[in-house]
């Protein structure tokens, strides 16, 4: 394997070096400056020439400098004469932007996917896209990785009577549906409302919860707003007690405040896919770096990545080797 | 408007013509044919040139040759020196092949719209797609009109109480519920489970159903098999009666027979962005010709689109002129 | 020769066994399905990753359908991470829409050559399209193989004293004459006229036919039209016996019955690029397969596919390895 | 019609200028520099800014000079904020490279068609192309117009008992057999066969020629080496007598001085779209630019380029405006 | 000129509204928004329909989340049916990555003009680039403003004997060299030398400067270093009084610091391309915002901008309109 | 390295030999057609499928006809199935149209370079452009290499006392001091005025040259005017003898004679890029073929071009490998 270059931008070094470690690589160095201007340059510093290239850099904040570090990243192996150009991108922060909520806005998920087809990537792969349609936002192959059987890991060691897997909304209500499986429990969802023209509450919780331990599941938790409103609502149909899990924990803002302090939230459970905050020991943190290593070692040997999951369990792995339609 | 030309493929003539008497102008003719090998030809019969050119074709069965015939149509028509080439296509049935649900399978949603922009098409009018993202797809730009407020003038006329939106799995729910707050009413929603490698079933109902009349929202119905499973579901729940309501009635194979005989189905009610089948006088249609019709017009105007439904009722059209987010 | 993948589309599988079978390959299995709106998709089975992937598909009835399950097919491929996508299409059917012979219509060859490019195809093996320019519609390599050789050995067999090789129009006669020189036979030709709007008749044989036994050779036969039309205007001249040759027999419509029946053709030729009629077991249809087989081994080695027919005639292979201009 | 901008490159200012009289404005000036490392530049002296801009340039020798001309204005006038660039090109002489006669040849004809596009052309107009299907190398719109009823004009004024049309070839026959339905002829041809590897000859005339007068019909002459030796082999079948007409009067080499001392050749006639050989008084030119003048009124003003020949002759303007498949 | 529909993003309202105010445009609103994931987010709130809208945006710091913001407003734009999109950028920061002075990094100034291009930008308007090849890394027209004429109002007010234009670099020699002849002077440049890895260093002023006033003319100023260090080795030949003119005043970093304290510095004058510093109030700006509305004035008019200089000097404006070569 | 294939244009096939010659690898033949309509054909005469293509072609007199029979190879190998096409172009001249001095002219070099793009080349080896900007005009990766340590090499050799660097223009000075400080010596340049509508000269020479000996670098020589010109004004500053060096010496015009005969100029030293004049024995041309054989061989071994120049001097190879910002 000793034709894979692996570089990192500035977002997330730790990640990438865990997934060259897992792979068996050392990561490949690169320079970072910004000019007087704010302008931004990067310089790789090892030989791309016909190699497959793979970036790591997962989109977030300051998400502008990363995304651009990433572009000008891409650009610079291909004007190398890289072989092939990867984005790993495990945390794609812009796929939040997918639709037209209001009219003349950017879908600005397709526009990034856009930009990164311009600057030169062949290839992206990817985690729990916030809608599985963006899939199609991209025109290159993509590899949609899930973290739904690790963090389901952390679970199952859990006694998990009395449970019940809760959705902040119906939006992320289908992938609820798919970990309650994978755990053996049932499912709920919160119903939001827009109150005002600048105000959206959850006004129902839709399922059955009362009295139960509620596993409350999200994509993406930035400022932990509707976690804590869903909390609130839960708190009204009895459920006392909450365990919380995404895959990409940004805790941005007044986040980690909110919910380490919140008196009915015992856990919180994420991954590694963006840096965790440096202020929160008790953060369960699950590395998703062995599953981001196995993946590229597949493409890089070529084999199949959907097959990742074989005999684990179904649900796992998106896409399924075969799924009835 | 003079300069607007409009023609229709073989799909559904009626609706082209309605459309067409709505804006006040003639449906130019076009010449469809069938070579002896089964190869398609269009000849457009009206000049082109310089001039606005919508197509209107619904993607209904048989969706391939509609499809060609469109894809044929576009291309004549850029290569007739159309000043721009409008694909009105009410149903966009490719919509829901919006992701990668099995591993090596074409996302089809986006591989057609691909197609229409190698075609030619410049912009695309369409409704209600599967999900809101295949917005994204598209490399030109779409006008994606809504059918929620037609279908809730038909039961603005009905006594609402004791009535609940049901939408027959999660992926639906967020319009159900969109649609529901339009009607003033609360929502549930089926939750589906595989149970073997071939098979998806309705495992329960989440919300509370019982002892309602429900009114089942989905997207299209096709053969109509969710719907009645949905029925037998809410049966066990104690729900006895219910309204049925489509933007996109296909209603394929046994589905005229299925809804038309269930005992619990007291209507349905869909529009007509397909044509309607010839043999089921009690179904109820509602016309959206008007409302593109009325599109086209603002089009044609340089006028706002998204404002369409100012006035009436902020759900009506998505998306909406502004959206706090 | 390991890493060749071939799959086959639903059009004519027995020929895909066939190549495979000279290839010493498995034919790689796929699955198609037919939603219930009609739209159909496809599931590659076999792992496509870093592989070079054939799909075998000629456009045969119904024609749309198959041009849309190789779209889906090779966009599959492509999502999955193929080296390289080849379409394999023996029978190219849109070819004969290959210029503007009326105002406002799409030059369909040209089209489905783009739609195959948007779909990911980069490389294209393919026998005797209609025109050879068509070859110029393609914007990725093409392998523009050629069924005269197989045809000519058929005839070789047989006493060619007092025999003529006739094209049905003038825009076959180059090819025609390239056959006639293989075999050593003068050639003649008949010239088309419009007689009303909508209708084309062969008003004369342009050279010298009388008493000769004619070996008609056209490209595709479709309905048999043109074929019988040309019996009857050799009739007035005396000529009583024909043999029809044909590199695409499509035999649609009427045409098994009414070619079989015809007193003056004595046999009917073709080969296997298109699936034979089940009920001509007089037919004579020599297999490509082989061609084709080689054609694929070598491209898949690097080896020159134009070399294919060296030191056996000139004739076989367009385009020659070598021509004066 | 104050906003056409129409220029010329070098090749036929002559023609460009009666274009332009034709249409009632003035051709725009424009400087051609040639730097002393032999690169060119052009400077388009008249604002294009939200004009539609035509440029007049057949490609004529030094063919790859005019040709880069023509691209550089094409790009300049696009920099400039043209509305939209029209390349007129009356003769496109990459034409004849339109087929892989050899193997690893370019097919020139697509490639030039591909670089009109890549320096931003819009549309191209443009006469009598060796073969239609050229038409679909263009990705752009084409309007291909036709000499064939301003060559019949000429012939209309004889006496024609006892003529015949004859094509040089088979490639050619079907142009020769419109024409000679528009004169009420009939038509023959010659066949062509390879002798050596370096030499083509007519070994054949198709048709019935003996003691007819000939009207010999070809697209292009270049040399004039097979007009010659259709001669020859006419004069064997006791052909003395012929008029030779040709819609692109390239006339290079010894073309002239061949053509004008033929004994059998009673006259030559030609048409405009490349300029005439200076020493050929005898010479009947039949100026085109009354057509391409009509037509860029036309393209200017959206009326239909097609129905130009309407009520005339339905054999005068390929594509028709409607004709029976 | 109802129908220019001017939008500005959050880099320089203030320039923004003084192009309205001399276009007496009303500037349309926006909205931008950031996402608590850090993802930016811009509605339009005004009709783009077929209107031509223009977008105003220089490359300032935070220069990574204004262009981001840029590329969202012109995708917006687009995706609601502008009839075109012009990227206003009076500073087109990242034209200084022009070229490869460093293996493996990207030429970010085709990079963003690829992006732009991905985005949906028709034309460019912009001024001074870096260097006057950047213009070719525009695939979309680009008019290219300067103001070398504004600045040499400000010293056509002055007594210039005795006064030497001094560019810092050999890079900008030749603009000094145009602004001198502008106000009649001589002219003399820097000569850099790399003296370690990581420093570059004026080693030598080429030209007699010696007892002179020096105007140190440079495209933009970011942090001052390069000036400072001229004025230190104009120090070195007996230069004690200097006029510090630029177009694009970014004063990043210590800038104000370092050049309104300097003792040798008399003045520094600029314009408004970028927003001043706020704690300067010597610092002479001269708006260009009359020039860019006289050439989006003239855009919109199909008006000659190249012209919009003419009579007054010719060095004003590249590119001129006729240049000998 | 038995996979590469090398062929060349007939602009310059004795350095395509050396190149050749120094890789180890015979030059594949290739067979170009000019047309009696003055139209080019090539056909390459080697198997080119799955090969890493090399064509050596310098854009030389006549300028036009060698760019069309490198675009024609380029595409002629892309067709025939070549894994990769490298465009080697030693003197890309081209690069002089930079920018637009004038209105409404073509950047020549952007539009030769999309057109190269287009014909399917993947790389471009070329060396000394007119600017180093011009890299950016590429889509495709380019190896851009110098000439400038190969010169310098001829000048060590010298006494160096008294010498000087001096550059025609500013525009070249940046390399003039590159060239300088490889040879630890001071550096002077011309400054150009227009004094007509069409006339530039050098009015002035920046730096201090008065009794130095004088090495003029320039990067190409056309008639050798510019330098004929800064001799006159070297000798008015008492400079009696010079040196002249370039990189692409086209001696086009009288710049033979000019040269060859001019008092004060003691020799000439160029590459051969481009073919040497026939009749100048005493010019001196170092051969650049062995470093264009080694970025061959690297770019095939996929090893780093930047560091072919590692450990002999910084300044020898743009770009560096690592350079401070």
């Amino acid at each position: 394997m000793s034709d894979i270059v692996v570089f990192s931008g500035s977002a997330h070094q730790k990640l990438a070096e865990e997934i060259c470690s897992n792979l068996g690589v050392a990561l490949s160095p690169s320079d970072s400056q910004r000019f007087s201007n704010d302008c931004l340059q990067v310089q790789l510093l090892d030989n791309c020439r016909q190699r497959d290239v793979y970036i790591v850099q997962p989109l977030v904040p300051p998400t502008q400098d990363h995304l651009m570090e990433l572009l000008l990243m891409v650009d610079a192996a291909r004007g190398a004469s890289a072989a092939s150009v990867t984005a790993v991108i495990p945390h794609y922060a812009y796929a939040r932007s997918d639709k037209k909520d209001a009219s003349r806005i950017s879908i600005g998920g397709k526009l990034v996917a856009d930009m990164l087809a311009t600057a030169g990537v062949n290839r992206v792969v990817t985690m729990t896209l916030h809608a599985p349609q963006v899939h199609g936002f991209f025109s290159m192959p993509v590899d949609h990785l899930t973290a739904l059987g690790e963090l389901a890991e952390h679970y199952r060691a859990q006694d998990l009577s009395n449970a019940i897997v809760v959705s902040p909304d119906f939006g992320n209500a289908k992938t609820a549906s798919q970990f309650a499986r994978l755990l053996g429990l049932p499912v709920a969802a919160g119903s939001k409302q827009r109150k005002a023209d600048d105000k959206v509450v959850i006004d129902t919780i839709v399922g059955d919860v009362a009295g139960k331990r509620a596993i409350v599941l999200d994509d993406e938790i930035a400022t932990g707003g509707s976690i804590i409103e869903l909390m609130d609502k839960l708190a009204e149909t009895g459920v006392t007690e909450a365990s919380v899990a995404c895959t990409h924990g940004l805790f941005a803002g007044k986040a980690v405040e909110r919910l380490r302090s919140h008196p009915a939230i015992t856990e919180v459970v994420t991954t590694d896919t963006v840096p965790a905050p440096a202020d929160w020991p008790e953060l369960k943190v699950r590395s998703v770096a062995p599953l981001f290593a196995e993946a590229i070692a597949r493409i890089h040997a070529g084999e199949s990545v959907s097959s990742l999951f074989d005999g684990v369990d179904p649900a796992h792995a998106p896409p399924q080797p075969k799924l009835p339609l």
